[in-house]
């Protein structure tokens, strides 16, 4: 992409009201603009890298078993009234009558739609275990909405829904969750810790928030240092074998790790004062097993063998797609702006020409933004008539992992230096060696 | 994809008021279900071949060098106060008023949203052209919803809004959005014809509708029929040269194409007999100049080099994304069931194992599924204990382009089956000939 051609609306001022890095930074770096409280607009460079965390979201979903599917964004009340959470929900639900006076809403989840699309069409044991998931918007009318797209009212989520037979298969798909979330996070560069969370009126301690550990969090934690250490790494994952599932999950979820709501103050300082750590985190997804609570009252049941029925035991899970990109950010930038993960990065390279003028110079950038493009690797290319400085402060501010700087005296002995956005190391090449070094980054 | 795996809910009855093929065999093929009037859940095939659609608009749209970015699906009253738009636009609109009593709305359309951003974000003519686009779910609450998905209320839509200095670069625009949409309908598998719509209280001649023909079109379409015949077929397209474009937009549309709107009797009898043709069609797109219509009234000015302001010139061009889904249907199903074109068909390829219970015949099976996994294809393997019949039905109704049939007495001698469902010819293979055979599908 070509600057010029592109719509990269950067800001050197933003409103004071952006109390946060991420906030700041994606209105800065022209990532999205609100367009009323708490409902933003991603523009072109924000929608980019929203995309990238959706595709790393839903690939990760598939691979542990679980099936795709969409739900729209508006429900009928009626599906609501029966699960009796119209009422209880309250002013968060974003409640509409359309030109027939019927009662609508914004979906803020979709346990009811989903438990209504399984009781039409599975009656049989034969047909369980299933995982339906969807990446949809929701709408929370939240009071006070802030910190950009972290707390907005609509937003974008990856929610699942998980159907079983009986307690031990629902555990192996809350586990499969589990793991699969993990594995997701690690992708997106980001350090997530399971923390036991509060069930709430339901029980259980079926429940797990992942908390990314960033200064401005929302949440208290408090945990054992070993489990910020501990990562799947390459390790090839068997979703199909509960041992092998519940061996992970018990290595990530043995160790003290919890939020404000179900701290243990005892438990916890019981623990070594070295490996004792306390601090601020930002949810960033959620997996709840909560058995058959929406079933019995929706009437969702399966046939066993025998012939007698039961109501299928569920689980839902949830991702926050939008809020991941400003928990990446909140956790990858620096005072000159964010240091995007490379699987995330809305351009993996930059190329900064300084002197835009100079033919010989240009000529060079046209060659190998060509040449970058024939590979296949995301490019963007600062073509415009600016200052070096203004065109730096860009790549830096947009986080473009490697930046490709061409000047005039470099180009008159055929070399481009390669800057890495996160150690600001750079290293001169020739434009062989360059293309050669893009093969392999990291 | 093993079948017992997946949630494909395939149906032999549907509600009566499923009045049209498209509707009918989406609910029977287990692809939506209705969540309340004219708002549809896709269940995971359907979800599959909408994601295809939108890949492939959205793949035409960057060719054409249009900038991909999301609009919000709510949106604030006061714009669409500012445009005059909010009174004007009826009961078709879903109005809402969130928990601090603002007036918001289910976006149906986006112009004011777009020239929002653009008036607090470009301000020089430097800056132009530029196109925007987005692929986000809108919402107009038709009376009478009918038709499935074809006429739903929550809809999937591309549209995109370009930017132009002046009339000549805004038809330019105009043009590449016209060649643009020809040549993804035609990587849809559909013949979807420009016709001159009709421009409203506007005027000029700058709108076009693109009709497939369909007998359950809603649209009386009337058309020389040569242009029927045209395509763009391989041609390489250079979207960044008005001349060769504009020839391209001249041969498409010097015939005469008009809607029921926009028809001229006299014209369309001046034609030779037999060329006449008059039929049913299904609008799924439209495309749109309308000068400074929105610029004008909400202030969306550029400067040019002299320092002087002027409005920016403005088109609007819209794909229904879902829409097609049905449309595609409605030019592709037979008797049996849907008959996808290849670039959109949910899964390319089907496996038949006509004895579940045999053995060597199951054996035989997963190799083949492995292998053709491994190829990268898409495959539906139909693993379930049910006779071959109802396992044709099935990969018939869904649409499957190829299916490959295996049994105990091919088995014995190494031989499968490939079946065309489009022709229905048969050819019996090796697994090696036929694995060679996947390789090149059309």
């Amino acid at each position: 992409m070509r600057l010029t051609k592109y719509f990269l609306p950067v800001a050197k001022e933003v409103p004071a009201e952006a109390k946060i890095a991420s906030h700041r930074l994606m209105l800065r770096a022209g990532m999205i603009k609100q367009a009323s409280a708490g409902i933003y607009s991603w523009l072109p460079l924000g929608f980019r890298v929203l995309k990238k965390i959706e595709t790393i979201v839903e690939e990760e979903q598939v691979k542990a078993g679980h099936i795709p599917m969409l739900m729209p964004t508006i429900q009928p009340a009626e599906l609501w009234k029966e699960s009796g959470r119209y009422e209880d929900y309250g002013k968060e639900m974003l409640r509409i009558r359309d030109r027939q006076e019927r009662d609508l809403l914004y979906g803020p989840t979709n346990e009811e739609q989903i438990t209504d699309i399984f009781r039409a069409h599975i009656s049989s044991y034969k047909e369980l275990p299933k995982t339906l998931f969807h990446i949809q918007w929701k709408f929370r009318d939240e009071m006070r909405p802030r910190f950009g797209i972290m707390r907005g009212r609509e937003f974008y989520m990856k929610d699942g829904y998980s159907f079983d037979i009986d307690k031990d298969s629902a555990i192996h798909s809350y586990n499969r969750h589990l793991v699969s979330y993990l594995k997701t996070y690690e992708r997106l560069g980001l350090k997530a810790i399971p923390m036991r969370a509060d069930t709430g009126p339901i029980g259980g301690d079926y429940s797990h928030e992942f908390l990314v550990l960033a200064e401005t969090g929302e949440s208290n934690v408090f945990y054992d240092r070993t489990v910020a250490e501990l990562s799947l790494g390459a390790e090839d994952i068997n979703y199909e074998d509960p041992e092998s599932i519940q061996g992970i999950v018990n290595q990530f979820t043995k160790y003290y790790a919890r939020t404000e709501e179900t701290h243990d103050k005892k438990m916890f300082e019981d623990l070594n004062v070295d490996l004792r750590q306390a601090g601020k985190g930002i949810e960033v997804g959620q997996i709840f097993y909560f058995g058959t609570k929406y079933s019995k009252t929706m009437n969702a049941r399966v046939n066993l063998p025998d012939g007698s029925k039961v109501p299928v035991e569920m689980g839902s899970h949830g991702i926050g797609v939008s809020r991941l990109v400003g928990a990446i950010i909140e956790a990858n930038h620096d005072e000159k702006g964010i240091v995007w993960p490379l699987s995330v990065a809305p351009f993996k390279i930059g190329i900064v020409n300084v002197k835009q003028s100079d033919k010989e110079t240009s000529d060079f950038c046209e060659k190998l933004y060509t040449a970058i493009n024939n590979m296949g690797l995301e490019v963007l290319y600062d073509d415009r008539e600016e200052r070096a400085g203004i065109k730096f402060n860009t790549m830096d501010l947009i986080g473009v992992p490697w930046r490709i700087t061409v000047g005039p005296r470099g180009v008159e002995v055929g070399k481009v230096e390669l800057t890495s956005r996160k150690s600001s190391e750079s290293v001169e090449y020739s434009l062989e060696q360059v293309l050669n070094r893009l093969q392999s980054l990291d």
